[in-house]
């Protein structure tokens, strides 16, 4: 069979699956979904072993030290994999839920209701515990999914499926709700993105080229997640104490992610009281700070920022620091540089805090507390498939409601149109 | 200079612009467009003139009555406009709206806020008065506008522009905030649809082979309507009355329509005494009926329907009839060859009605009404943009909400992550 013909009977097959996946009852999903954490437990010895051999045949490519700790399965993921899946399963169910219903003048009462999206295309890298991640959200919003993990996983990633697959069949769930492509070459993902009629939706999740690729190829709407160069702006009345606290926690906590700070926007006349010991802190804790011309005045022994500074994503210990004379100026900044992702103030003055929260035009907008608050577990979204940077379905950290959609129901008793 | 730099500086402009538009207060949108209602009404000697123009050269080129009729702006068609305009005027303002807000127990307040998508663009064919209602419901849910008209309607839509930008220039509006491509040339929608850094949406309004062209070449997401292959379901318990009344109004009232029914599904218990009368009702109004072997059994007198006939959507006086075993048979003929648009049933049976709603996956699903009433005015939107078929971000009829996104806010009193 070639390629083509091969991603298009999984895809056919997929949609075939969602019908009955979308009709499944809360409880046979959770059970499922239990059950899959389990075995997975319990297969831990095989899911090591399939690893092994991927690491094994990463060291022969040389791939970074850090990419092959992404790619490693210890005890330690897989027990997180495994709580992953039954917080998962305790969550409420999207499916069925109404949204909104109201009556028309002519008696129908017209309802929104939460349905399954249908058919979910997943393309990803390294991390194979995002196949079962992925899956399980899938499955509990009630859509059948298909899984492209990256050519260095494979091993691992087919040994999760097969653990998985065994539990589907066991509680009679289609079989087809989840499927990975056993296939490592790029064809496979170009066959899935024309697939329109049989996929709903591609959530590609790694660097921006395999983002960037994805888009450019697919027929079916991609939910995209770009970068974050996520800005704090400390204003003029911000409580000093509160204001270093949530830039350090911002900065430092975890700098390798993509909802930690690059920039910080220092208004003017707190900078003086405020960058010193703030740079002290930083400096102690390894932070290479690179300051425009007004901040290298205070902060003279810091290196310079240059325009490309502005809007960087470092994801490592590196920060941008301006200085701003205005609210405007700060929100002027963030509008030209940053990513729409997550910019946060600190300030006491009520009416910046309520203006910041309305004009800023990025997916997370935070008063008063640190940039690190964006992400779907910590906002009460109970678990993440992703963020969002593109506005279209969902935009910010994506939760299991995300990967639904809603129709409209309609209760009539006899009414025709005039 | 180019098509290209033309078109990219436009949509660059509209991306400044909707930084403004999201922060204007509903107060000044809402009197420009019933400004512009009037300036529209008062044009209607300008904007008939221009038009007159368009339909010389649609003449010329021997284009069918239909198209013309589309094509033609009276007295009546202006007035419509505007009136549609003043509706838009009264709706709520979705902008700023709060959807949910829940706190956290680390005592973070988070909530989802409604806020524009940014940048729309409309590729859209002969009708004129698609200018303005698209552009006031743009402008309503503090979007820019890019929209590019059919080439037929060219001095059309440039005159409603006109009339529309002496609006906004009046009321202090960014001048970008609606648009005109004055280009004819494909290329224009081509160089449109690669600019994701400045649109957000694309919402094609056409025919098919103009949406396929869309999303084939589109690195924006496009919003689509594809077909509307709309069944009634008439089931053993249906009130024979109300089951020819709603049938009779989903196919006749207006046949060349999305929403009208193309496929009637009859229960074999009901058939008998259903369908002769119903037969006779349709064919008095000119309907040619088409029935499968069951069907013609009791109405001999009949076309055969073969399987082309399934799916098809007429847009015209012709139906498909099958008579099916159960509630089943016909959910899953509705999956089979529907195109997840609108269906509905007509029973008596609680339980067939409850099931008929939970497993039909289209984006309207009604019981005993209308498939008519499948429109954003006629659900209550207060006025449609679009009807999408595909699931992501709306699926049915969108209204103002539906040119909205939500971000995260976030109210926070110095919180960090451990």
């Amino acid at each position: 069979m070639t390629i083509k013909k091969q991603i298009r009977e999984m895809a056919k097959k997929a949609r075939e699956a969602s019908y009955k996946l979308a009709n499944l009852s809360s409880r046979i999903k959770d059970q499922a979904l239990l059950d899959m954490a389990e075995e997975l437990t319990k297969a831990a010895a095989q899911l090591k072993k399939a690893n092994a051999e991927d690491v094994k045949l990463a060291r022969q490519k040389s791939l970074s030290a850090a990419m092959i700790d992404r790619l490693t399965l210890t005890d330690q993921v897989i027990q997180t994999m495994a709580a992953g899946l039954r917080e998962i399963a305790a969550l409420p169910d999207p499916v069925g839920q109404i949204v909104k219903m109201w009556k028309r003048p002519n008696g129908l009462l017209v309802g929104k209701m939460r349905i399954p999206l249908g058919v979910i295309g997943i393309i990803y890298e390294s991390r194979p515990n995002v196949t079962a991640d992925a899956a399980a959200l899938c499955l509990k919003a009630g859509n059948a999914v298909i899984l492209r993990g990256g050519s260095e996983a494979i091993n691992s990633n087919l040994a999760i499926a097969d653990v998985l697959q065994r539990v589907i069949q066991k509680h009679g769930l289609p079989e087809a709700a989840i499927q990975v492509i056993p296939i490592v070459s790029r064809q496979a993902i170009e066959e899935m993105l024309n697939l329109e009629e049989f996929i709903d939706l591609i959530i590609p999740r790694g660097g921006e080229d395999l983002i960037r690729f994805v888009t450019a190829h697919s027929k079916i709407p991609v939910i995209k997640h770009y970068k974050g160069v996520c800005h704090v702006f400390v204003d003029a009345s911000a409580d000093i104490n509160m204001a270093q606290e949530i830039c350090y926690n911002a900065k430092v906590q975890r700098p390798g992610v993509c909802n930690a700070m690059e920039t910080m926007l220092v208004h003017r006349a707190i900078a003086p009281q405020f960058l010193p010991p703030m740079a002290q802190k930083f400096t102690q804790a390894g932070v290479e700070l690179r300051g425009c011309p007004e901040t290298k005045k205070i902060l003279p022994a810091i290196k310079p920022a240059d325009e490309e500074d502005w809007g960087k994503e470092y994801l490592d210990l590196i920060l941008a620091v301006r200085i701003v004379d205005s609210l405007d100026e700060a929100i002027q900044h963030i509008i030209r540089y940053g990513s729409a992702h997550t910019e946060a103030i600190v300030t006491q003055d009520y009416a910046h805090a309520q203006r910041f929260l309305q004009e800023v035009p990025s997916s997370t907008v935070l008063v008063n507390a640190s940039t690190r608050f964006s992400d779907g577990f910590q906002l009460g979204l109970g678990a993440e498939i992703g963020i969002s940077t593109t506005k279209l379905h969902a935009f910010g950290p994506m939760g299991v409601e995300e990967l639904t959609t809603t129709k409209f129901i309609v209760y009539g008793s006899g009414q025709i149109r005039q």
